[in-house]
Order: structure tokens, then C-alpha cells, then sequence
């Protein structure tokens, strides 16, 4: 069973609230996950929100990154859509973690788009003037995993 | 325990090729979908990659909804994020459907954003100058229910 995509839903709980806040902040700090993390940025779009909140997006190359900020519960919603093997999602999300001060957080990592290939490797992208004349088959489940990653214990548990 | 958000995953597999190639198509697809959910669309930005393929955000008041698209293989990956009572997901999920021509696909629903609250309503905005001063316990689990949908199941068994 091969996937043509990774994507990691992360929760980050007790972010520094006025980094969470900040649309600059904000912004640079996704646009440099992606730059550490070796995708190519094709675009991106961020707004602030009244009273406040910053939504935006990072379309990469390679698919995208999306965050929401909610800085009044100092929480905020992440998600790292990655495909082929020269990105590990996973350098982004360090860096959006210290970035965005997270004391706790959680995380779910799915693969997309699985096909039956009988072992073959699935090409995320196919060279020009080639077609594939059979699909592979497709399956119907997600492939997620859970992880719960807890910088600070003693908070969670106070 | 309540969310801040609502997120639908989706693996939308046989679809129609020629449409999953089309930017064109495949934004007004997605903006016509937020509209027609009437989410508030802040901004959309489609970028189509060689040979083929398309990815595309569209960033809307409630969160975001992106979609990447294997014309080669006639698949789809959907994300529609939303928060707030206005909107109801399956309602851009359902145009989607249709304009992908997907005859069969598999999606997931998760909460975003789980915090403890006594059993109040978790507001997704809060007004003007007001302000929360104890921030809701956080959960760490993500919740999620799988879901699977046949247009077609001769061609699954096929």
C-alpha cells in the first residue's frame, strides 16, 4: 500500500498569545517552516481577523500548510500536507512549535491517497508525456496514527 | 467538551480526469461550493503544476478549504475546515462530490480545537473588547469519526 501524501493535524494548547496574534509573526514563521523544511513555496495568503485571529495558508509545491489562530485560547490549529520524499513534515512542525511557543500539544499524522501497488512505489508526480494507463487501486481507509507529545508534564497535570 | 472547529478529510477516488486537470474548473468548483455553504470567502488562490495536477486554497471568515488533485490517477484529496454553527461542511462536501465526478470515496470528520468547558458553548469568536480570562482546559485527544460512502459499489467489488 503506497500513499501519495503525508499530512500531520497538529493541536498546539498554550501558545504564546501574542505571537498568536501577530500576522507578521505569523506569516514568517510558517513561510520559514517551509523554507527549513526544503518546500518550495508557490504562494501564500494570510489575513487577521477582528477582534482577533490570523488565518493563512502556505501553498507549496509539494501541497500545503494551514494554520488558524484562536490567541484568545491561546490554541492553534496546523496543518501540514506534504507529498513526495523530499520534505519531512516533521522539520516544519518544530519549527511552528518553538515559533508558536506551544507548551502542549497534540498530533495526527494520515497518509492520502492510498493505491494498491503491489509493492511498487506510487510516483507522486509523473514525468511529462507519460500516463499511467492503469490506476492502481485505491483503498478506502485512512492511514492515521496518534501522538500525544507533552513539552511540559507538570502543566498538563496541574 | 466542546470544539472550536469542524474538519472533513476527504479521498475523493474516480474522479473525472479531465475535470481534476482544469484550474479553472477546480476553483470555481471550490469557491462556488463555499458559497453555496455560505461560508464568507476571504481569498482563493489555484496553481496548476506539470504536466498536470492542481492545488488550491480557498480561505474563507470560517477557516480554510484546500483541495489537491492526481489527474493520473483520478484522485482528489479535499480538506474543508470550518468553525462557527452557519456553516454546515457537508454542504461543500456535496457540491464537490458532484463536480469531481467522484464515483466513490472515503472521508473522515474531526473536531478541532477540544477544550473542557462545563458544558458551555465554546464561542469561536468572542466580541470586542472582550476577553477571556481563564482559558478552557484543553483535551488531547483528537475526535474523529471515520466515514465511508459508496456512489457505486459494483465498481468497488469489480
Amino acid at each position: 500500500m503506497e500513499a501519495l501524501g503525508r499530512q500531520i493535524l497538529v493541536e498546539f494548547y498554550n501558545c504564546d498569545k501574542s505571537v498568536l496574534q501577530n500576522k507578521k509573526e505569523i506569516e514568517e514563521a510558517m513561510v520559514d517552516a517551509c523554507i527549513i523544511g526544503k518546500a518550495t513555496v508557490v504562494t501564500h495568503t494570510f489575513h487577521e481577523f477582528s477582534p482577533f485571529g490570523v488565518s493563512g495558508v502556505v501553498v507549496i509545491a509539494e501541497s500545503h500548510v494551514a494554520i488558524h489562530t484562536w490567541p484568545e485560547y491561546g490554541y492553534a490549529a496546523v496543518d501540514i500536507f506534504t507529498c513526495g520524499d523530499t520534505i519531512n513534515p516533521w522539520d516544519l512542525f518544530n519549527h511552528l512549535k518553538v515559533k508558536l511557543g506551544s507548551s502542549h500539544f497534540s498530533n495526527m499524522e494520515l497518509k492520502r491517497g492510498l493505491f494498491e501497488t503491489n509493492g511498487e512505489r506510487i510516483p507522486h508526480k509523473i514525468e511529462d508525456d507519460k500516463n499511467i494507463s492503469t490506476t492502481p487501486t485505491h483503498t478506502d481507509t485512512f492511514n492515521t496514527a496518534l501522538h500525544e507529545d507533552d513539552c511540559d508534564l507538570e502543566e498538563k497535570l496541574a
